[in-house]
């Protein structure tokens, strides 16, 4: 990742022999490689860049996009919910833009499993394209149909559903989670909250919560510490809740 | 773990020959062994109790404490922050009761490490049995001591102030963690903050910012769908930064 | 109102000749009457109290209450969209424990009027008394039934309605309100809202919109700026238009 | 006011002879004088119009301006919170672009009286303006100059300082209010806040609270629920308390 003064981050792959234009100037990437990490390079225009190695943040924001993809403030919490870590299994529908397939192909490890179930071939390819960038793209297997298809998937520790009809959806999905494994959604209105709440009291979830989160980020000078003036006032709300299988 | 049908919830190990009392019966860890996660079992009252495996979240509030500990809201934020994920290295100082260890211990993996930091012997020992309760003390190096002392660590990814000052910590901390690194602090209040940035500011910190996050949990009957009447109002102001040393 | 140091609050009405008992110890009426506003007063004890007009915000804190009340932050808010002035005629149902009639009632001067109907007799008993304690009470008219019911009410320039079902209200109420008039009302449910909007869409309303306020208290101290630890997490949505009557 | 189909809103005084000409054509004024509120007019090229009473936040949010102004949610509380009322008296320092003082004078009516300071005789000509467009000028004693300025006015109910440094300006401002009346101040950051509150602890006030209102609007969709994508994240912080004057 390059990162220019005026603080616009651009991602690239360094392949030597090509070359990198921005208003700013040309950097070769042969003049890249090699460098470590937080080195200050020069465009040939002497504009300073940063070479940086991207967060998983910086990757899950300059994801491309075709769709509404998630919110770190919310992906950061659906892992924690999901119990997401080293050697875990995962099933997500839909894929949308890999978003949090990205987030979860990087927690898992190459001991863990991501599958990601879509209808759209084209957010498919989107999505695997964006993994490949980051080599995270060998943890994921996209799955292309609907969730309430069957697909070979083996028994999950974890099941995350961002669907536009959620509670139609869930007890098919529900088959694939571990009795006692971590169910979650993202739902951008109260009444789909509504809607998906019904059908878990009838499915006989556990530990059902639904929440929102909201992120404020502050203005960073010392002498005038004050929130930004404008901030993110609704993604969707989070729904949570463990298969209890009889 | 058993989770009683008023959600009271009890964190054990299970050892043949003993047993757990509770005020709806007792159950013989006997009985537990072997039984599969998701299952109902019945103390001698006959009142039942579902075995679960513990999710991080779970750990993560079922920890012993002596002090304020980070709320999963905040921890899932910084996991994603400091890109956390398998065969990283993290340094974090305060250790505190553990709870921001152990989930790090839980992201990392067994080819990760956690170093942990603290000048209080009480608190690492309740740390330290927090995290062998849980399994994951095998992950983590506990360093007694301030941080301003010399310690052998090897150069880490990600870096984690919960210090009652840590602008004052933060240049020795600092020689830690490798440059394009992350940095993270939790401060309660304003004034840490504005100290902490002022200090950030003359060390040369790359993608500064601060925020805070509001988690705001909802009821969960369909019919009657709203926020609850009272929420966390703070824990603290975030603060974020990448080490670009020269 | 007098105000211990431990900022313990009371309101009370002086009457010459009676006592005021507190655990801090005696007070006399006769002692306070004619005393400035903000004077110190010592009870009998040497325990130090001051004299303080109370604030309209202090008279609804102390409100007697036996029912959820609305909360200041929340009327505040309406009285501000339902253009609440002096001279202005205001027309809400229920009354509940009169908080919102003491509000209006405060606002709209002895020109104005408030009327405030509710079917509950013993509601209506409550909020008069606490009219009554502040001097407010000729300022307003209490209607015993139910909205539907026929009221002789002149056609008024703000209607509230704090009900359990306002969306069955909602077209009984609103031939008391003025066209270009202000309609206001205060849900705990989504669900409610819901139902609310889809009447006012049915009826025409004009300008709608749906708010909530978070509203958030801090620590004082300088030194330790921060907010405090817990919150009110949750009032009520509140659903605002204008009558636009053919 | 008059109110396109389109939301798009206009305030206007209406003059007989006058014509009112928008990209959805023209209007008459002599076509408006007399109807009634809420009426539907159109202009000569069809569209139809509604003529509307504007509220009191339409005027504050049609305010002409020239700084920063002060949100409809937090005068709404201010309000509240400085007892505003029929028959009240008031001091503001600064005046800014009167929408404080528009609304202070809208609730004191014509037996109250609202004094108002600022050093800058542009912004005192705007909110001049501001308040003549709404008949509310009459109510308002404008002072030129600066709070520490020796000022003839008499003890006023409550005290508001809108000033970049409200902590150097507030002990001069004290004097003007009564005890026992009501201070209140809005402050950017939370560096003012925390001068502010150090010098209301060496002045001895008391009630001494600080806060902050975040306002979060829903779309109004019955069958989609859910919040606005943004929203306002600051204004300032509210800080407010009781003069105690020995």
């Amino acid at each position: 990742m390059l990162v220019a003064k005026d603080r616009k981050q651009f991602l690239l792959t360094l392949r030597s022999g090509e070359e990198f234009q921005t208003h700013h100037g040309i950097l070769k990437h042969g003049d890249l490689i090699g460098c470590t990490w937080g080195a200050q390079v020069d465009s040939h225009l002497g504009v300073p860049f940063y070479l940086l190695q991207p967060s998983l943040r910086d990757l899950l924001l300059l994801i491309e996009r075709r769709s509404q993809t998630l919110y770190p403030k919310d992906i950061g919490y659906i892992l924690l919910r999901l119990s997401a870590g080293p050697g875990k299994r995962f099933l997500e529908a839909g894929t949308g833009s890999g978003a949090l397939t990205m987030a979860l192909a990087w927690t898992v490890g190459d001991e863990g499993r991501v599958f990601s179930v879509d209808p759209r071939e084209d957010m498919q390819t989107l999505a695997r394209a964006n993994l490949s960038r980051t080599g995270l793209e060998e943890r994921v297997t996209f799955l292309h149909g609907r969730i309430q298809d069957d697909f070979e998937v083996p028994s999950v520790d974890g099941l995350f559903l961002d669907l536009p009809e959620p509670a139609d959806a869930l007890e098919a999905a529900l088959k694939y989670l571990r009795s006692g494994g971590a169910f979650g959604a993202l739902v951008p209105t109260a009444n789909q909250a509504e809607g998906l709440l019904a059908k878990m009291e009838l499915l006989g979830f556990g530990n059902v919560d639904v929440c929102e989160i909201l992120l404020r980020f502050y203005k960073t000078i010392p002498e005038r510490f004050r929130p930004a003036d404008r901030m993110v006032g609704h993604t969707g709300y989070l729904v949570f809740g463990m298969a209890l299988h009889e």
